[in-house]
């Protein structure tokens, strides 16, 4: 089943895991997906930002791609293929969706600049890859320097059929939201799926402003799903409440740099990844960091019991 | 008396406070110097990057700062004196100093790249406004894209006498501060005061690393305050109930571009300002937003008084 | 006589002339201009890039443009007033417009990046100096790191009836000046004066895309208008001999950094300047370099009279 | 045999030729190869920068490099093996050198900013493609947007021993060729290729400065051959009027965006090349350069018998 922009509900951003010596942890792949499945999850993205993908080889991608298809027969899969070449985007989108991926994910270069830079790279990008195949736009300058005024994204979705997602994670970015959703509204642009990232830091309130759910990989994605869920009925301040009790812990983890050893490390903690290893070059967790999140997960744990975690 | 590496406490970053009409609202400037006294604050920074001062003439910068050093007469008072040239820089540093300022705040211009010319920067800056003139070094990536390493900040430290105090905003900056304070457990570089800004999303842990307080301008300065006193005095698991509590309207208010009108927003719910206006060219504040910190506010207030605010 | 879009021929960017000691040396202004006009300017542009303007304090900038203004009666005096806030690049315009500046010209701060920022600031800086003061707008990204899109041109030129001129040093940028011509051909853009900047170092074709002339500060103003004027006659072929004679030179001094020290020092062995010293701080010119510009001097004197100098 | 720190003379950077429907024309690389030999180089640069290398699938590149590597015999062949990635960059490099290649080509990826990022990145990038694997360091801030100060590279010199070359392409750059050499001479940097690109801009003062040759891909790499032969011998004077008749082109020429399909056209009316197609996306040459061109191209004829090119 291809991507839609029906697409709503929370993918999660998956990292990949490694063992110390750098091999694939296969099996921390499956529980991981399992795990996805369990707790609402409506989706999966691979080979993400913090996927560690630039440090895999092309046959490892297709692999872990593969996997995952696999393993979440029933959840759609979206394969980062984002590449400084469109050969190098062409044959893992190819590939991967010959594998039975749903879609794949685009960012943007960072040396685009102007609104016809931007513009024109997407139509090439989607030309490369070929119109049958999804994609998601990644919108993140903060990592990405590279600034899509809400004008330029209605521009693409209405000049690249092939785009149906929106991966949102401007910032500041809750404006933006509320200005697609008018293009639509006005008829100007027609319907995306808009799936927030930016480590869910303004989720609360990216789902009233008609956001459709999550795109992002913090470390307790079952908490995303629950504020996503609890928005969708309505229970605002419910949903605030179990938002706010993370965000201590998601505003560190949202931290570039140390926020993947961050994920890792408490997804071990979770019992999700055997191991909390980067592929190198790996950016580590100092000890003293360590000891902050264990603070943060025993004080998150007072109010929400999956934080609970053994030693 | 001038700024010394001894600062600590808290040094709010004043906003400029404007009527409608663009004009400077000198009772506004009063009231909130009187409340920052009240409050606990330890020193006063003005005409920083969100106290609009590109927006004002020479004279009205001079004029502003007098009257924050006159009113805040027991309180040192910090003068942003940024400039894209070495003249307007001096010109707005020596007249400062002589109407009484503490000392002055300098930002690295963003075409800076190396470490060499990050130096060559503040060593030349420092001879232009007077080695009598003590400084504050801001460190703040995300807003001005030039990346200073700790070895860099040492190298200033030690080759620029009048550099007494650190504005620490890089993100993510824990580690820097631990290092930094390695060097100086290490003897390699002198003492300095760190004071964080970046609005304060890290303040709950950058005490424990080392800081000496907070650089900021977040709406609740009386907060600040009490975090770093709740610090000081080792009550650590108070300092984060209260810190979290604002944590869901601090992030809020960090984001660029629509941070200062809530920040203004919130001080007029407050009392503090009389207006909530920018000169132009202003970020206005959505109708939408307005409700969102409205909503903050409300849940806000449910654990800290100080945010029960007339309606 | 304000600036209008019927602009043409050479605006020199003057240097700004300083002795050792940092004084202004305003007798080489007078020479200076002296020269421009003797030798065929049709305008001058003051305080740009590579006038050293940031180091100047606001009342030498509007003592120089009125020194600049008065001498050169018979020309219009344009007057770099960019700055880092509308306040400063409002107070500078107006007092330069007193003085009898023809218009002013405004570089992008280097952190705009999107279309609708770029128009966005021009329209803000155009109502901040005040409609009725004409303004060039300069294109450098090489500099300034703001891409312009042509199109984002015509945006600006058709919401800002103020924009008169284009500093045209887009690189690559030929086509860029065939593409704004079409735009005035095809009726979507009114037009406009495009001088070539980017030290002219592509001024042989320039002129015959459509430019109007050279806005830029080679050593010898008296090559480039020789090259417009024969360019203008239709002496393309002699046009080319003589700028190729000079190009070996005017690549050199194209350089960033090094370039304003070899201007002033082929000026100083001109006779147009008493001193090539920088005001602090300043890029020196090592002595290989000097060694390297007599060098090609003496190579240049062969087909250029004007470069025969005394030693 | 593998690259070493005495490389010296002429490495062209090789263009990868395509037929009009974007397969590789191996007639023309091997033609290519072919007249490099026969005019003097004394080595070859394929899959750099202008060698559309992010166009070309993984094996394509391989082959590529394998195809020159066997018709250029007795030359050694350099591979650029940039990649956002160390995995991608070591599989490229690996295999590069299975084939017979050199040595290899890095580029700093463009978000590198402080001194020690720089010299972290390229200590895991030698790690990472095997010590015993010779690369060339290349220094191109105008495009790569990477400063990288004289001492950073003497850190990477003497930190990594692999790395026996520069690509000198900063810009202005002659001083930091002086400084290096000033570095080998006082001890503190051990002796490396110097090799200079930036489209071969300033080669007529490098020579003189201490570099070993020229590492660029300008349309007539037999005229770099003689420059470099004439500097070599101390025909100071003959070298720069051979260079000056060539400068009005190569400075076109090395115009970005414009700069390929200048080159590849002007090769293909050499005769070097059947195709001056680009693999998509494509720069393509307007009809009014590919005018300009031939007009240089005329001129150019006056002075230098190899550009007397029929139509």
């Amino acid at each position: 089943m291809p991507l839609t922009a029906d697409a709503r509900g929370v993918y999660p951003i998956a990292p990949t895991p490694f063992f110390d010596d750098g091999t694939i942890d296969t099996a921390s792949i499956d529980r991981l997906v399992d795990f996805y499945q369990s707790c609402g999850c409506t989706g999966i993205t691979v080979l993400g930002q913090l996927g560690e993908a630039p440090k895999l080889e092309h046959a490892e991608a297709v692999d872990i791609a593969a996997r995952v298809v696999r393993r979440a027969s029933a959840l759609p899969v979206i394969v980062g293929v984002s590449a400084p070449g469109f050969a190098a985007m062409r044959a893992l989108a190819r590939e991967a969706m010959e594998r039975g991926a749903a879609g794949v994910m685009i960012a943007p270069p960072n040396t685009l600049r102007t609104d016809d830079q931007i513009v024109g790279y997407y139509k090439q990008a989607a030309e490369a890859i070929g119109a049958d195949v999804p994609f998601v736009l990644q919108d993140y300058p903060l990592t990405f320097s590279v600034q899509i005024a809400p004008g330029v994204i209605r521009r693409i979705v209405n000049d690249v059929p092939s785009c149906v997602m929106l991966k949102h994670e401007d910032w500041p970015g809750l404006e933006k939201i509320s200005t697609l959703r008018g293009y639509e509204r006005d008829g100007s642009m027609r319907h995306i799926a808009i799936l927030c990232g930016n480590g869910g830091l303004f989720l609360d309130f990216e789902m009233a402003r008609g956001a459709d759910g999550a795109n992002t990989g913090y470390c307790f994605p079952d908490m995303l799903c629950d504020v996503v869920r609890l928005c969708g009925d309505g229970r605002r301040d419910e949903a605030h409440d179990l938002f706010d009790a993370h965000l201590p812990l998601l505003r560190y983890e949202q931290q570039p740099g140390v926020g993947l050893a961050v994920r890792k490390y408490v997804m071990v903690r979770r019992g999700l990844l055997s191991c909390a290893a980067q592929r190198s070059p790996a950016a580590p967790m100092p000890e003293r960091a360590r000891l902050e999140v264990d603070w943060l997960l025993e004080r998150l744990a007072r109010k929400d019991a999956r934080a609970r975690l053994g030693g």
